[in-house]
């Protein structure tokens, strides 16, 4: 996972012989987008044809669909470039321009410890993000790398008007379903197109990946380029075991509950189904994932070399006088404030984190109630999320006329005031101010059936008013809102006065004292922002038994049931004979990755492209937490299938030819 | 928890100047009873009449319940002693006395280890029980104490005809639901009486509790006896990690997903409520029971002083030649033993363990299959649970009258199912034969759909056929239940051999050395046999507040509003106002209790019942693995509130008559 600017030429030409030039560093960068929903993807022709992944727009394809049409499940091909259709809400980022900040943060925050701190860097972060983002197709990120020892500014160039282009059936996108997620051997065709659009027309991109329909080989150096999401890999041990103790369990316990009644609601009617399913599978990947990281902080094995490891960087501190007396308590200092965060977290969690309740209408509300205070403030003054620089994101989220389902809406918000019940007692202050003598089910209907904020032109109204109308309205949701508000305004200056500040100024010191002794030797935690990780086509042991590394269209044949999640829609079984058994489908590599890089390219030496991540193995999961190179694996689809299916299965002979001319 | 046989007069009386007699003990143990659902209760009339909790007799008020007269709701009294109604399956058991078998255990035993131990072990444990057990009234028990270092018979006297007399309405009974589980301050009056019979008439006892009116005062020593379930409180580290890391939240995971999919269901009808209350309350307890069970092993204090103990344990062993040998590397083995558990966690579970896949239909099915090819082999070589001593109970279950609904059998079967794919992966072997081309919904109908056994006549038959019948049988479900049964065997008996005995025979030389070092100053696990604790009643700490010891009905109002789980039935609701508000209704003792505990009387010096055991509070749970007397409490039910209740609100003249004459 290493950044752009400071990718390790040497060490990949002196393990495998080649060395990316910086045309080519710079070809594969200005090639690869971000997408807004936290997904990675390529541009793959010369007009803004984009690649990701199916689950990644999976929400535009629903929300593209209607009752009558489910794109969902029927798939969406547009034959014209004029049949294709805008994903409401959506945008993406190309990533055109990197240039180092670390002593502009460190001078505007130096000296400063809990609430000035946080202020000061909120302040310098706010500035430069403001004075970067020109336009609304413009988009600045302070990216904070190993942990505050490093800080980059990375300019985007932002696409607003993203369009569907093609879809295959979630049938033959998610083949095996929620059994399979995480697993390999894979059958899957997780990919879709999309087009950036400027001003009404295709874009025209300067930098695009060429197709290989070949794909790679066994063996093979491959790169992954894409915007891994986040991982702990520098976290003490005494945030580790918070992980392993507190905070996984009981995200994993709340998830598990969600997901069965996601699922029993769905099983009510077709309808219902539709309704719950892009929740439920994001609910199910979430547990999953977080499922697997908690199983490898879970094994003592791994925890004790996470243990060793930072007994041996502790050692060598304090061998060194002057390290020593930088790093002071660091570690202490973060165990306390841990212990800190957990008396916190569900006062933490319901009044702030957790604000939207899994509700888009309350999500809303809050957003409204916050933004009607935030935005008469100077930039530097306001909540970062609200932002000079976070407006356009901030304006699209509330202006978004993709559907909202009542009934949906009603399930989520009874489970998590029941749940907010659950945590905090009934006989705590806010449990009693929001549930008055309402029980969760009943306030969640009423709070849904009482809102008008299911309009978009609501929103507008209250959008453009000031704080005065918004403290006024007699909205329930807006009400809610307000309470909410109110209440995590002072639980978020806590945390991050007595916590976050203290947390991130003494894991500065550890990162800085890491650099002194490992200089960058490693790769920083990834942080959302774009890396590229490389690594060989390699299969791994499971249980004791071997697994290759590809599999083909033939193997798919013996994993059909004909039953849901192991069922193929009609059209492909039908036209599936066309391809043959032996076209590589899915394959497995050693490149690092994690959540967010679903969608990213991955490509050869030429810069070519031979394959789409789509997910990681089992193992990988640990990954959050630690890379382990023997078992940790990248999933991907073969470039060559792609193609395959695209032109024998669903006749996109447009695309092709635009795709591999 | 310590045994009626064993109990420390000496302690009680240097600590309180109160020395209970032979008498008093032999009293209180004669009129303490044990339910046959795992809960405890106790004789409050010459004529038979049973206290015991309204939660531990709800499937049985649910059992009596029609679509029509739902008795759960509306609560049940029975005017006349001919309109007591008989329990389905349902007994009670009365502790007639203990003998010591240690010699004759581990004389059966010595020498032996592995599958020759485990054998030897069941055909002595076996063979004891069986001359014990001399007609259908008498029931016995091998009971290990201190982990295999004695070994008891217990011999009960059983009556299998047990009556509904009272049941309040379960808004009175379980106010505050869920969410108060496991809290305290507490509102409920959790309680319901039955009835033995003998012969078709009042059970005349010779032994029963007088009711004490005013109940206990603040810091009066008081007693509970009843059965506990069990404790863990001798686990080895390597145990107890086990459980944090992988039991515990692995179960906690399956039931928070059972529990969202059975909270939906309920929604979908009033029906569908009635159906799925009962298992979604036990799914709830269970869920919170285990929740705070891990928590407190996740307490990094809590499990630091745990690996202390046993540091110190070991030191001192060490320091002991001769015990050091007897002892060995006992805590390597056993540790060596949790590693090969936790790899056929997944077989075992799902093989054996889970067999019923949470479906009474597949039970029955199983306990058909094993029933027909154990009853021809002789008592000492049947799997424990189809001994002769254990037969009585087979037929009862495999007979019980009670409904068996088909819409929750299949929601329980599609969900294990699932989870059996989910955990052993889709292209498990076993998993395979299973589901075959189903989904496990489809199949969960097809089963449920095919099967016969719904009918108790066709049970009647099966119980009666050969294995060759059984083995010809085409009914769906006795087919799942054969490949169960098949599997279910080879994975038993290599846990067993690989696992248990190790495990056993390693626990038994560290509680060996515990014996030689601390003696008998510390009472052993429990293990569902009957024990007596002592305490006082007392309040506690929570989160910085004092809690006071008694709530009363006064405070009941304030809890109130309207909304269940805090809505009070209508009758309840209008008559409540005759019950004077300063009239204790609950109130905590510092008695160590655990689950299995409910029912629990709680008596004074004199031998009076001064209170009923309903739960414990949320630092209880804990309690599984070390009890904390600073904050560790028993939550009861005041004996003048019962009594106030029957008299003033219910109109049981009859009953107050016969409790408190």
């Amino acid at each position: 996972m290493w950044t752009f600017n400071d990718f390790p030429v040497d060490k990949v030409e002196a393990s495998y012989g080649f060395s990316p030039s910086a045309e080519w560093l710079e070809h594969v960068r200005l090639s690869s987008v971000r997408t807004g929903r936290g997904c990675s993807g390529s541009f793959v022709s010369k007009d803004g044809l984009i690649l990701t992944n199916h689950h990644c727009i999976h929400t535009c394809i629903q929300q593209l669909s209607t009752k009558r049409s489910d794109l969902v499940e029927a798939g969406f091909f547009a034959a014209r470039t004029k049949d294709e259709r805008r994903c409401p809400n959506f945008d993406i980022s190309q990533l055109v321009e990197i240039s180092d900040v670390t002593d502009k943060v460190l001078a505007a925050t130096k000296g400063k410890t809990g609430e000035a701190y946080t202020n000061a860097k909120k302040a310098i972060v706010a500035q430069l993000e403001g004075a970067c983002t020109t336009s609304d197709k413009v988009r600045c990120d302070v990216v904070s790398l190993y942990r505050g020892g490093r800080y980059n500014l990375y300019t985007y160039r932002r696409y607003q008007d993203v369009r569907l282009v093609f879809a295959p059936e979630v049938g033959v996108a998610f083949f095996g379903g929620d059994p399979d997620n995480f697993n390999f051997p894979r059958y899957n065709l997780d990919f879709g197109l999309l087009r950036a659009f400027d001003d009404g027309k295709p874009a025209q991109v300067q930098h695009h990946l060429r197709w290989s329909k070949k794909g790679p080989d066994e063996g093979s150096l491959v790169f992954v380029s894409g915007h891994p999401g986040s991982t702990q890999r520098l976290l003490t041990v005494a945030q580790l075991a918070y992980q392993r103790d507190t905070a996984l369990p009981e995200r994993l316990m709340s998830l598990a509950e969600l997901r069965g009644r996601l699922h029993e609601m769905g099983r009510r009617s077709a309808e219902n189904e539709r309704i719950a399913r892009r929740t439920l599978l994001g609910v199910e990947n979430g547990f999953k994932a977080l499922k697997g990281r908690r199983e490898a902080l879970a094994d003592s094995a791994f925890f004790a070399d996470k243990s060793r490891a930072e007994e041996s960087l502790q050692a060598k501190v304090k061998a060194d006088p002057k390290l020593s007396e930088q790093v002071g308590d660091a570690w202490g200092e973060i165990a306390r404030a841990q212990a800190k965060a957990r008396d916190m977290r569900f006062d933490l969690r319901y009044q702030e984190y957790h604000r939207g309740f899994g509700s888009k209408l309350l999500s809303i509300a809050h957003t409204l109630v916050r933004w009607s205070e935030e935005k008469s403030k100077p930039n530097a003054e306001r909540l970062p999320e609200f932002g000079q620089a976070r407006s356009a994101r901030v304006k699209a989220s509330l202006f978004s006329k993709a559907p909202i389902y009542s009934q949906l809406e009603v399930t989520m918000l009874a489970f998590s005031l029941e749940q907010l019940r659950r945590d905090l007692g009934p006989d705590h202050a806010f449990v009693r101010e929001v549930l008055g003598k309402y029980s969760p089910q009943g306030l969640a209907e009423r709070l849904v059936k009482g809102t008008r904020l299911a309009k978009v032109a609501q929103r507008k109204k209250l959008y453009e008013a000031d704080a005065k109308t918004l403290q006024a309205s007699k909205d329930p949701m807006i009400q809610l809102a307000r309470a909410l508000d109110r209440h995590g305004r002072v639980v978020r200056k806590k945390y991050e006065t007595e916590v976050e500040s203290v947390v991130t100024r003494a894991s500065e010191r550890i990162a800085a004292a890491r650099f002194a002794l490992l200089g960058r030797s490693v790769y920083p935690d990834a942080t959302s922002s774009l890396r590229l990780s490389y690594g060989t086509v390699a299969g791994f042991e499971h249980l004791g038994q071997e697994v290759a590394p590809f599999t083909h269209f033939a193997g798919l044949e013996t994993r059909v049931t004909g039953q849901a999640p192991f069922a193929l829609p009609k059209k492909f079984k039908a036209r599936r004979s066309k391809i043959s058994g032996s076209q590589a489908l899915n394959f497995v590599t050693t490149n690092d990755i994690i959540g967010g890089n679903s969608g990213s390219p991955i490509i050869n030496e030429a810069g070519d492209l031979v394959g789409l991540v789509f997910d990681g193995n089992i193992y990988s999961l640990g990954g959050a937490y630690g890379f382990d190179e023997r078992i940790n694996r990248t999933v991907a689809v073969h470039s060559g299938a792609i193609i395959e299916a695209l032109d024998k299965v669903y006749g996109a002979q447009r695309l092709v030819k635009e795709l591999a001319p």
